[in-house]
């Protein structure tokens, strides 16, 4: 049977997602728990295989297993075996049309960024920081240039392997809520740095070295080298996996776990 | 002359705040920092020695200095030169009958608890956990008993070198935010693993195991054996120090930062 979890994890305590020969990876430590309480190894496949220092607040993996576990027990049992970072967070059955991957119809990733003159230190490794004030009028405008299909090869890293480089986006706004900036992107997919790319992009209008404008003329040109350098990862979460109305999953399937502001 | 500074720090990436010989707690890395940018050794005085694991969003600590530096050299000087986890938030100067720790008028601290049947992940070592279901109202009530002049004896850990136990309680809240509970308290001085233990007595009550009364027959008969088990550090944040409003600080003097909530 087909078991798919809604993880949970801190990034910077991690070498990423996909399985490494260290052994230091999200999915690593989830394999060997899951494999332990399963009684035999386990394959996992994720909806988004984040880098390394991204965070994960709605993670979405499936695995097969022939072991007749209840959830409480992929959850509770799993939980038990994890380094404390990472957690799993519901666990349910799902029939094998289901995979984490391949049928999420969209992805949510959150940027936030304290946009303050000391950096954090509570939240070291958790936000971005940047120390000019920000004009969030302007990257929201630059913002919805993003909205709709298009070929985000302006936004893509070199090594990205994906097919094609257009994707829908969804929505793409950016708002402030006191010293922090939230970026938010819905799309059906993402391109490798994709969100850390756009973040330093609409930085670059935040600050006023680019108009609005810009950001449309940068997707159009497909060039990476017009765009803006890529922000670090510590901001970034994903934050939601969108299935279909019919899979037995928490939400509708609208799996959304947006990280709030922690501090004042 | 004499420098007071606000600082933040993760508790869980140094060994406490008062200095050891190892040199991995707060005062050191502060005050080796704070040497070099005013060029001779310095010694700091703070508003709350925070154990181990602790956290400050509004630690208040003072030096002194023959070294004339702009404030925001102070800040960003010293920040540069401190590790990630711990940040001077602003500095001013004040005169020499300023003292971070016997003028502070009162302490603030807030402790954050995750009441939800899965540990948290994201926030591992920055909230506490308790996975039964607590009653805030019945909690709440029992924080009541706490409000004004006490012997805190049976809050108080073992080793506490305090000169008396007796402290003036302004306020003592507890609140819930969704799956999050806010312990406040607001009083002119805490005993050692005080707030710990009183969260740990509230617990108790939250879970039903005693009446809310029961809270003031523990602090009556200031006996520690009668009282619930200290509650891990993880959840625990210095977020507040009131001095008087002569004083040149942030706010008046009223420095307060509370931790808001960082998840859904």
């Amino acid at each position: 049977m087909r078991i798919a979890l809604g993880v949970e994890y801190a990034g910077d305590a991690f070498e990423g997602w996909q399985s490494q020969k260290h052994g230091r990876t999200v999915q690593d430590h989830l394999e060997r728990a899951i494999g332990v309480i399963a009684g035999h190894p386990v394959r996992l496949h994720c909806a988004g295989r984040t880098d390394a220092g991204v965070h994960a607040t709605a993670q979405v993996t499936h695995f097969d297993t022939s072991s007749v576990r209840r959830n409480v027990s992929w959850v509770r049992g799993v939980n038990s075996l994890l380094p404390p970072d990472v957690a799993v967070l519901w666990a349910v059955e799902v029939d094998d049309s289901f995979h984490a991957r391949y049928i999420a119809e969209a992805r949510r990733y959150r940027y936030v960024l304290l946009n303050a003159t000391v950096r954090p230190a509570l939240l070291a490794r958790r936000v971005g920081w940047f120390h000019v004030h920000l004009d969030v009028e302007a990257m929201a405008k630059a913002a919805r240039h993003l909205i709709g299909w298009h070929d985000f090869t302006a936004f893509r890293a070199a090594g990205c392997q994906a097919k094609t480089p257009v994707r829908l986006m969804h929505s793409a706004q950016v708002t402030r809520d006191g010293d922090y900036l939230l970026f938010d992107f819905h799309a059906n997919g993402f391109l490798h740095h994709m969100v850390r790319n756009l973040v330093g992009a609409l930085v670059y209008v935040g600050k006023g070295a680019k108009p609005p404008e810009w950001m449309g003329e940068v997707l159009m040109h497909c060039d990476r080298s017009l765009a803006a350098p890529t922000f670090p990862a510590d901001g970034l979460y994903l934050c939601g996996v969108d299935y279909a109305d019919r899979w037995p999953l928490p939400g509708n399937g609208r799996i959304i776990a947006k990280p709030r502001l922690p501090m004042p």
